[in-house]
């Protein structure tokens, strides 16, 4: 479906064009065209093909999606996949795309399996004309940091539920419910890391040195979006980590109720196995148990086996085991 | 076995010759020969060698097979072994070779321990006369990416099987066939990246900078496979730390239940002790034990084993070890 | 809020002016202008960035903060983000930032959401008037190497603490408590990581091959830094090996705890189960049992039960497991 | 002791001869010497050194032995260590060494501490004169081709073992025999990674590049025997990974087991201890017990206590639990 | 405090002399100036920087000391630091340094907090004046020398100890002192890494490529340090992972014993349960319980328990839990 198809010149909107009238604005070397499309059919993808000769195979990975993000270079052209990541309906993090193609007097963005759109993107560059007139460059930089934007909010729920679950991990009895939260923050990391660690190892080559053309102009601007994708990185790293550790100590905490419980379990068993010995003997049928006879056998039994216990139960409590 | 070997001129299928007739064709520069061996023997590989003049350690390489995936230039002519997997008999996945032997104007493909054959990219090479006629190297990047391509299924059964894994993780009881499952995977993912990691180290010399005279041509759809090797790889790399962490969950729910059932023993165990500790007490034959004698002692006894059993069941359940 | 606005001219200050005045002094070419702001405003920033004509995306990134530590050039300018680290109120690290602008001739830092102020770092600048007229750049060190030099306080206590942890791993019922502690070590560890790593990447580019400008004067003077940063990187990756080494001989000294409790409760309970089992048969109805009709046959029986009981105590005692 | 002392021309044996006739035949650029020794007294390798000049540093690692595999250039020298891996006495792997010095005209291998001898490849060698003509580095090339492959079967025979312990790692009972065969086999891992490894990096630069002389001429055959070093090293990666996983995986099945066992344990103890229970109450010695005077009063009670029992056993049979 | 201060000349000794009549020889080109400090004092030090203009930051690394490993250039002096490590009161490892500042005409040595002198090194350089004409570099080479050497016994002893811990890991009940050991030997392995991988790192630079001038006549000289460092740093490597593996096996067959003595106790609890079971139910009062009154009624119910504990006894044996 497309989105929009606009001519800019020298930072300014021109016209909402048609695609079939692009390839009459090509030939301005100070305008540019900008089209959008949302969940392209194959006869638009291939309208958009023959108007601006993108290359095939690019053009391919556009219409399959599922692509890892990337960016690559088809002679003069920029062609670019990243992630959209979204929350599913079932709080599982889904991942779209959006395939950028960039060249040095157009600018195809087509966006598959995502509700997020970039109408934000081109009104903000719409208002900002003296930074729109860098071109088609611009453009790229404006929707890679929309993208990039959009997954600090993701980021951060990662983290603060890794803070909840931390908050719990050595509360006794939490263990069975933090394992099953961090084994899911530790999936939507994952998708969170397949989207930016590809994009931030490519970003890193569109400022410096060896620059594609249509970037040249706005490096700086490349840099900060760089920037942005090293910190995620970083926070994703740490996260990862976290959660490696917190399972490991959250297991520990595991074993240490356990032991806890055996020992308790121990003490326990072990004062009433004398008391159930002592009452045992006393029941014993032999004929000759002169207590037995005694008026006060039973009460001062009872006290003895009392006794006993309780100077057990104050040792094992004295060491620690209750 | 030779399975083909046809001459093709400019793209286009000129005959099918025999193998002696081959090097009346090699002087024609506009001419290639596309050779495919099966199971060859030694002779069939000595007539190819003698017929292109290739190089005898990559001869000997394809004879022997049970190599790991590599590409290696011999002159101008650049030799590759890759992995060839399928299911085996048992489930396991068994891994066969082809080596391609890639000249200026030959290309030569030598199948080992695989039924998978490679008839369907022919086909598709003779339906483009336009791609064909890049030359050998086109017909080197059909088959490099008919191999690859093979590989994502394996990797998306992989995807599913931990899937399938992690539903079960959490559940109590499946601990020992998740385990069992998880390094079923874990070694068919060892197979797979054995056939992946050195291939995509490979691929990622035949674009870009230096890169072997036959390729030249065809950069771009090069990168293209070397992307999908990428993409291959990223994919177990995840899995490959997703096995890690399931192993350790998976652990780590043993422990958890563990200790449960342990909390749930001791509080039986108690609970009984303290029921047989009483009627011991009441088992013993001292001669002045008044409440025997009563008439309602038995059901009085009864009904205290009971109450305090009932208010030890109900503060073990409050405190959740029931 | 502005702390000062000083103009220095060959390595000797010459008077503190206001941000308005800036311009006036920036032609001089032996001269620089040192402004230090705190928590500035965006105003403050707005006429500092005039003042100078600063980048637009450097002035943002010190306006918003919560960057991570880096170094960037803009043309002439080199852009430094610093993490200040100090305890919270709640003995936790909290985080502040000082970025520093560093032009040919000015220096400007801009302080945030931390109490540590520069004012001793400017104090020993204006002692050495032979260093201070290495210009700009010097300044620029001295800011880094004040920042540097706070953070081995705070990798002291962290080896401190892990050194009392580490007194208390082989202590029996400590494991709780240690695995606690390692937990906040860690959390910490990974606070002054994120300060010290990123800036010391950065930091090592500014001396040996391609330097900016402003610190190339200065060049062994940054490389002290550096090695500052790669000695406390070098015991924070020890500290993190250690950490984690200590969670598994902690887990593994609770396992090995529980193991011997076990061992201590089998063998008491396999004790207690004889002398049931004894007294039980004793206590039999059997009409025919002679021994009940002995003399001695009570104490002998209770002598043959304290016999088999002390053989099995000498016994489990002999093998280590009482 | 020396083994042999040969003296080539043009790829064919010239004569045997002796040490001090060496200096004779050096100055003849199309021939060149090749000195095998073994264990060398001092006498020899100072004879040796002083016929072809070698460097002291190089002559001392040859003497003194337990050097890490290496290539290192003295001039025109290229000087090697390489470990012999062999079973030693008690099925432990020992390692023993061949030190080769490769000059322009003269090759000297010296063995140490092993029983391997190189004999083999002399006599293929002289088979083969068209290859030998290549000079020194040829010969190079054939010992180090036969030191690499001797480390196939080693390789082969870990994998061979660990393919066993992986059959068993399943099998209840055989955790302890297990770990104690993955330690092992870990070991013996150990011992080839150190052969292999730091040659493997050395003999990476002795085609492509910067290649020392004498090297030059077989630039294929030293990637060949690259190509087989990355071979066992690719594969004794995998093995020591799965190594790993296989301890984590055996630690796992052991925690499966008893928490099975302690599972049964609890179910029979709760079977019993309501067994015991019961039996208890009717042996209270109340004298208004009614069931007590019952004729069918005992035949009851045992079917009362028995079917309680049975359906407990069903019940944990049911969940699993026996 | 001065050791020694002594002037060579074309490799010989030429006179000891003060500190003050160093500069006297410093304008003879052929001749070099070789200074050793102990624990040197504000003063020494301040003299030796003023005779040598040394570089301010290097000497105040050497005053203050604790620096890590490096070697770093000023100018055309090499200013390094080396670790000297032995054994303290404690058993523990105790760290001293030794800085070495290298000039085209002087070596200055400064050592601290450590026992090692380095007579030997000055005796063994006097003794070989063909060697020490190389010059200062010569020094610095056998010093650097010296100090790699004294790695070695520490290397050794922790391969000793770790040996003796794997010929005790597989013994039962040795798991507390194990796992306290190699907790011990990798702390004393954490110091020794901290010693070498920084120097290591930095050695690399002495050879080859681009190398300071005063070491370039001897590089093969500090090639043979190099490797010294590398065996050593390998060894430290191997001992490191084989202590990770090691106590993870450690508490494998922590939880392999205890699994195993969970079952002996399980197994006992379950044969006495069943005879105390049958005796409580020969003591049940019930007055129609007509085998109490047979004559061998109480033989026959102890041959019964005997049997079935006898049954039970064997069917355990035979399924490994006893």
């Amino acid at each position: 479906m497309l989105v929009n198809c606009v001519v800019y010149r020298q930072g300014r909107k021109l016209a909402d064009i048609s695609v079939e009238a692009i390839s009459d604005h090509l030939s301005d070397p100070e305008a540019f065209v900008w089209v959008a499309l949302r969940n392209a059919t194959d006869e638009e993808l291939a309208a958009v093909q023959h108007e601006f000769g993108l290359h095939e195979l690019a053009v391919e990975d556009a219409r399959h999606g599922h692509q890892r993000p990337k960016i690559e270079e088809y002679g003069d052209m920029v062609f670019t996949v990243m992630h959209l990541v979204e929350y599913g309906p079932t709080d599982d993090l889904s991942v779209g795309e959006v395939a950028v193609f960039v060249g040095p007097n157009y600018v195809v963005s087509v966006r598959n399996r995502s509700s997020q759109n970039f109408l934000g993107v081109r009104e903000r560059c719409e208002r900002e004309p003296h930074l729109l007139q860098q071109g088609s460059g611009f453009v790229f930089y404006a929707l890679m940091d929309a993208v990039v934007d959009r997954y600090f909010p993701f980021v951060d729920a990662l983290e603060s539920e890794l803070e909840a679950i931390e908050g719990e991990i050595f509360e006794p009895g939490a263990a069975r419910s933090n394992i099953q939260q961090l084994y899911d923050v530790k999936r939507r990391l994952t998708v969170l890391r397949h989207a930016v660690v590809p994009l931030m190892d490519a970003a890193g080559k569109l400022y410096g040195g060896r620059v594609p053309q249509v970037c040249r102009a706005s490096g700086e601007y490349f840099r900060d979006v760089y920037d942005h994708l090293l910190r995620i990185n970083a926070t994703l790293d740490t996260l990862r980590e976290t959660i490696g550790t917190a399972i490991q100590v959250n297991l520990s905490m595991v074993t240490i109720e356990e032991s806890e419980t055996t020992k308790r379990l121990a003490a326990w068993a072990g004062i009433f196995a004398v008391a159930t010995a002592f009452v045992g003997i006393w029941g014993m049928n032999f004929e000759h148990m002169p207590e037995l006879k005694w008026t006060f056998g039973y009460p001062l039994a009872l006290g003895v086996i009392v006794a006993v216990c309780g100077v057990m139960y104050w040792r094992f409590r004295r060491s620690g085991w209750l």
